[in-house]
C-alpha cells in the first residue's frame, strides 16, 4: 500500500560535460523505472497480465513533469528510485518518482501520466477492476512541485 | 516579439520500438533548441553574451514538463519547432515549446524552467536590464495545457 | 566517382564528461551519414531504390571499425563527415568515413560493413547491377587503419 | 586467468525502431562493462589503483571493431557480457568482448583497444608492472574475427 524502491543503473553516458545525469537521461532512468515494474515485475506482480500488458492494450505517455532540486552524478551503485502510483483515473494513472541524490534527500520529482489504450479501437479503455486492484497496492500521496 | 522557429533533426536513434520519437529522446530534441537559440544564436542575437553566457553566469534547468498529443516520427526534414518566452521573472525564465506533426498540428507541447545562476556565489542571480529586453523579443502567450 | 561531405549536426547530449563525442555517439553520428545518403538522398540519388530500399530487402550492419586519432568537440557548424564505398562485393558494401577535428584534419576513421539481406528468404542477396552503378558514383581508396 | 562475465542491464531506450539493441547503444553496452570492471571493481580488483585511476593517468580509446553476428534484443535479465584482456601492450591493451545471444550463443564480437596517458605530460606511458600483473588475469586468447 506505498511507494517501492527499483533500483536503476546509472550509465556513464547519461553523464554531460558538467559531470551530471543530463536532464534528458533522466527520463530515460524513469522510463527503466516502468520498465522494471510492468514489464519485469519488480516489486510489482503483474502476472495477471494487468496494466494492459496482456496483448490487447497498450500504454501511452501523456504528460509528464520533472522538478530537479539538486544534480545527480554517477553512483558506484545502482540509484534506488522510489516510484508510487498517485492517482487512477478512468482510463489514466500517475506515477509519482523520487530520485535521490547521494545524501539521500530528494533530487528529483517527477510525474507521468499514463493513458491505457485499446489496441483494437485504438482509443483508450477504462482500468479493468483487476487492475485498479493491482495498482491501488502502489498507492500513495501525490508529489508537492514547488514551481508549477 | 514572438515564438521563433528552430530546424531540429530527429535521428534514427531517437526512434524506439513503436517508430515513434521516444518520450526521452524529446527532452534532447528541446535540448537541442535550446542550444541552437542560446549558444549557436539561431534566431536570436545573444552575441552581447545575454542570458549567462558571458562566462560569470550558468543556467540551470528547475523544471520541466510536457505533453504529448501524437506521436512523432522520423522525417525527412528538419522538424521545426516553435520556441517562445512565456514568462521572465527576478532570476529565472520559462520557455515554452510547440513540436509539429506530420500534418503540422501541434503533436508536443512543453515547458522548461531556467534559472540564472551566479558562478561566483553558486546562487541564482537576477537577470540584467539587456537580457531583459534580449529575451522579450521571443516573449509569447503561455501555453495551456490540458492535464495540469 | 569519390567521397562525398555529409553535414551532421553534433548534440550537446553526445559530449560526455570530459568535453568529447562519446565514443558511442560517435557511432550515432555515422549512422546519421548512413540515413542522410540512403534514406534522405543528401548527396546520393537513391530514387531509383537502389541499395534496397523498396521494401523487399533491408541492410544489416555486420560489423564497424573505428580509429579515434583525435577527440571530437562540440561545433558551432554542423560537422561535415567524408564517406565513401571502399569496396563493393557480392552482397555486401564497405562504407568509409572521415570525421574531422576542428583544424580539418582527420579526428576519426571508420568503416561499416553492410550486408544485404532478401526480406522474403532472409538471407543476403546480390546486389543488383543498377544498385553498382549508382554505388560506384561514391567509390574511392579504402582508408588505412593504423591499428589493425 | 581468464575472461569473467559482467552483467549490463539492456535499456528499452537501447531498442531501435526494429526491436533489437540499435548498433551504435551495442557499444554503451560495451562502455558499462568497462566502468564496471575498472571503476566499479566488478570481477576485477583495481583497489590499487592499477590502470591509470590514481589521479595521474587517463585511459584513451584508439580502436574498436565489432563484428554482429545476430541481432540482441531486450531480455528481462541483465545480459552477461563476457570480456577478457586479448594483449597487454607496453602503453595500450586490448579488451574483447562476447555479447551473448537469447539461446547462449555468441551475438555479438568486439574489441576495444585502449591506450594508457599520462596526465601531465599528454602523451602514452608504460604500464606498471602492478597493472600488468591485474590485468593479467583478465588475460585469455583473442578473438577470431570473421570479416576482418
Amino acid at each position: 500500500m506505498s511507494a517501492i524502491e527499483v533500483p536503476v543503473r546509472v550509465r556513464w553516458a547519461d553523464i554531460d560535460a558538467y559531470g551530471h545525469v543530463n536532464n534528458a537521461a533522466m527520463f530515460t532512468l524513469l522510463e527503466e523505472v516502468r520498465i522494471s515494474i510492468f514489464w519485469r515485475s519488480v516489486g510489482f506482480d503483474n502476472s495477471s497480465g494487468a496494466f494492459g500488458l496482456d496483448g490487447t492494450s497498450a500504454t501511452f505517455i501523456a504528460r509528464q513533469e520533472i522538478e530537479y532540486l539538486k544534480p545527480v552524478g554517477l553512483p558506484h551503485e545502482e540509484l534506488p528510485i522510489k516510484v508510487w502510483v498517485s492517482r487512477i483515473g478512468n482510463a489514466s494513472i500517475e506515477l509519482d518518482y523520487a530520485v535521490p541524490a547521494a545524501d539521500g534527500s530528494v533530487a528529483v520529482k517527477a510525474r507521468t501520466v499514463i493513458v491505457i489504450v485499446d489496441l483494437t479501437t485504438e482509443k483508450p479503455r477504462r482500468l479493468t477492476e483487476r487492475e485498479r486492484e493491482d495498482l491501488t497496492a502502489l498507492m500513495d500521496e501525490p508529489t508537492e512541485f514547488r514551481r508549477r
